[in-house]
Parts: structure tokens; sequence; C-alpha cells
């Protein structure tokens, strides 16, 4: 497994192995890996001759009050678990090396950077779009990894691949859960016992909002999200920054549901914002009816 | 000479060129072509195995108060000045392919593009960076030309390789200029035969203002700014847009001159805004001292 930290060095890298018509997968982290990243993974590594995986806790997308600082770093623990996954290269970049000073350019996504997610973190997207475009251009992937845990981010991400004419396909990897629901996130370790408990809260307002609509047959948006605002508020250590129900690919939210949907919920469990999302498909209800 | 007008067609066609290891040249234009790109042309052409033209008038880098309508249209007189020039393609997208509806995506490329062209044409360099990075991801060349006369947009677009990464080579080819020093510009064709003659007061000025440097030694911008405007209104039909003296990388304004410095102006003649700059070297001094 190689270690790269240059710029230079992994362009150099990329470019032998397409002269040599390898493909090469790209996992984009910011370190503090867990199953969710490594199900991606072994997706590229199943998917491609070549898999580099980048680790970069990205300033551009932390907001000035943001845990920028405070985001977990584990260089070490997180090489531990990509060896024995076989990964073919991993792209550790600092800070200096990807924004060197004077730097400036900066990628807007536009309007779909500033709903959801956008609303409470202005210019989060942007700098995701600005971070993804580098590192397209420095691994130049033909496939590139993303869970559906960060919905919305997927969504930017194939929004800036088409319109800025990216050749790197954008695969993305179902949740991944632990038993009681709770999706895999590097932010979970925030959680002290008592709010680890409460965490699940998000996938079981996600779940009951996805019965309202395939078992319940309720189409009036407003409704079920003041179901879900409900459920989440039954949770005294749980409050709800945002639910919402939107359109898959513009994510435009819906009054009344039409197939298929994304739920989409930013919650905080104490001081710890997390976000979750279902996808709620036309086959779901006629499998009901 | 291929005509291709479809993205996917280009990255279809540039991909097989580069399993095939040849190298590409880009040379994008805004077509209504003139010596100067055909100087670019030529060039691409000794340097790679497979130039590639892009004719293109990107509606992003236009005002609304500017003359998007009205600049120079000819594809047929420029494919007729291409073909004798043996360029392998020629990349011809319509406005609908490059922007289609929803489209929201820029580049921003920060203060370089606000200051000097960038002040009386706000939004322009962040359209050229947003086309330029989509022509170069649609084209993928090795190396891209473009001319010394638009040479805060060669800045800008230095900016953009090296602060996303692209792995462009960026060949900047002197200005070419007619009998009596005017640069060529497609829109020269907007002078009134009144106004053709008054138009070379901004080589003029620029060569008056790297004399003064060269030849008697003042150090002063300021001073050399003011010299340069008075020649400049010597011209009733001309009206200065902006005469600034700034450094090559960062174009920043100076207040002493330390070569090399960039002489760059703006300047009416009637209706039209036409630009031009001089690079003054430090070696120029040295021979003549």
């Amino acid at each position: 497994m190689q270690i790269i930290t240059a710029i230079e060095d992994m362009q150099a890298l990329s470019s032998r192995l397409l002269s040599e018509k390898k493909n090469i997968g790209l996992v984009p982290t910011m370190g503090a890996l867990h199953e969710g990243h490594l199900g991606l993974v072994r997706r590229s590594k199943d998917e491609n001759d070549f898999t580099v995986v980048s680790i970069f806790v990205n300033p551009s997308q932390f907001g000035p009050n943001e845990d920028f600082n405070e985001y977990p770093r584990d260089t070490e623990g997180d090489l531990d678990k990509l060896s024995p996954c076989k990964v073919d290269a991993v792209f550790i970049p600092g800070a200096d090396e990807m924004y060197p000073e004077g730097f400036s350019t900066s990628i807007n996504i536009g309007n779909i950077g500033t709903i959801l997610c956008g609303a409470s973190r202005p210019g989060h997207f942007n700098g995701v779009a600005t971070v993804v475009a580098k590192l397209f251009n420095i691994v130049m992937p033909g496939r590139a990894y993303f869970g559906q845990k960060d919905f919305q981010q997927t969504v930017v991400i194939g929004k800036l691949v088409r319109e800025l004419d990216f050749g790197v396909d954008i695969v993305v990897c179902p949740t991944v859960r632990g038993p009681d629901g709770l999706a895999m996130s590097s932010r979970n370790g925030y959680l002290s016992d008592e709010e680890r408990k409460a965490a699940p809260i998000l996938y079981k307002a996600l779940k009951f909002g996805e019965e309202l609509i395939v078992s319940n047959g309720i189409v009036n948006a407003v409704l079920i999200k003041e179901e879900m605002r409900k459920l989440i508020h039954t949770e005294p250590l749980a409050a709800a920054d945002y639910v919402e129900i939107v359109t898959l690919g513009r994510l435009e939210g819906v009054e009344k549901i039409e197939l298929p949907v994304a739920i989409c919920i930013a919650v905080k469990i104490g001081k710890t914002r997390l976000i979750d999302n279902i996808v709620v498909e036309k086959k779901q209800v006629e499998d009901v009816r």
C-alpha cells in the first residue's frame, strides 16, 4: 500500500496507471474511517484495477463555528483499517499542499448547495465541490465512491461532474448502519453513552416517515414531516434541524408525495449534528398493495 | 478536419487519442479567427500529435450590457482558415450543449478576476474560468494555447490550472500585431475606418511607457501612468478605461517599478473597448545600460 502525500507524485502515479490502461477507483474520505468507508473501498476494489483512498480533512467545507479542529483524526488507525482491504494507494496531502498560500479558487455549485444542510452550513457544499474537483484532477479516477448517508453531497457531486464535464462515474453506495439503525458516521464518536442511545431516533423517524407513505398511503408531505418531528422530539436529547421530503435529482421540496422521494433529516443530539436519509421508491408502494 | 458538436463525441475522441498515447493540444477560441489565433494553432501543431480548436462564444463571460449578441460569428470563414492549417478537429458546441437548462455551477477565481478588466467586467473571468475548465475536461489536452494579448486571462487560467490541479500546460504566445502595432482582436472588426486609424494609440502608449522605464529610467509608476494617459488622450477618439503597471504573477499594482512588470491598458475607441499589454523585462534595461 503506497502512501502518497504530494500532489505531483499522485498525478505521476495516476498518469502512469492510465497510460497502462488501468482503471482507477477513488474513495475520497476525511479519515476516521468506519465500516461505511470500508464498504466503498471494497466496492472500488471489485470494480477497478487500482484503488486510491484519499484522506483529507478539508478545511474549506467547515464553517468558522464548526468542528474542523475537533474533527477526529487517526491516520495510523485508518491505515491499519485500509491495509487488510488491499488498498493500492492512500493519498494523504497536507493542508498546505492542497491550499497553498494565496489560494483563491472556489467552485460555486449554485442553489442545490444552499438548501437542506447548505442552509445551516453556508459554503459547505462549495468547499466540497472544490476539493472533489481537485481530487478528481489529482487522482484521475474513472469511478469515485460516495456513501448515500451524505445524500445531498452525492447530488452536488453528480451536478459538479455533469456541469463541469468530469469524466468520472459517481458510484453511490448504500448507507451502512449499526444494529439499531444508526448510520455510520465519523461524528458518532462525539456522542456520549447517553447520546449514543438517543441517536437511533434519526433512523426511527425516517422509517416512520416511510411507513406513513408506503403503508398508510399519506401523500401530504407537511403532515408527514410534522409527525416525524413529533417523533424526533419524544427523544429529550434530540432537536431537529430540518426534516424535508425532496425529489431525488434536484432536491426540491414536495408538498404532495409522488414517488420516488428522499426523506432527509438533520438532528442535533446534544451538541452533535447528525444527518440521515432514506429513499422511498415507487416499487415499495406497489409491493404493499 | 473533424467537426464535432457534442461533448460526448469530443470526450470519446479524446479518450481514444489518450489511450493511443497521443498528445492533444487545445486552442480555445470564440471564433472570428485572425492571425493571432492561427499563430496559436501553428504552435500547437508543432508541439502535439493532435490539435483541437474550440469555437464557442461563451455567454457566461459577457456582462448583461456587453456585446454578446454583436460578437462576430463566422463559422464558415473560421473553418476555411483552419483547414489549410491542418487542424485535426474543431469542437463547436451549441450553447445548450455547454449550458443545459438548470446549469448552475461556476468557478470563482477570486480577487485576480476582479481587478483590471474584471473591475469593468464583473463576472467575466469567472465565466472564462468555468468554460475553460469545461473545455479542459472535454478535450483533455496536455497543452492549451492562449495569446498574450489577453494577459490577465492567461494569469487567471494559470491560477485555475494550479489551484484546481488540472494537468494542462498553459502555453502563452506573443501578441500578433498589425504593421501599425494594433494587436489582433476579433473586436477590431467593430471599428470604423476613422476609429481603426486611431486604435494604434494603445500600442503607442505601451511603447511610450516602456521607453520611460527602459531608456529614461523612471521608476515612479504613477508618473508613467499619467504620461501614458496624456498620450492616449491626444487621440480624440480614445478614452482610457485603465492604465496599470502590475507584477506578472499576481497582477499587483506597483508604485515603484521593479522589473519585470506588465503594463496593461484598456481603452475605448469610440464604443469599442480594446485591451493590450506589454511586458518589460529586467534584461531590457540591462541591455540599454
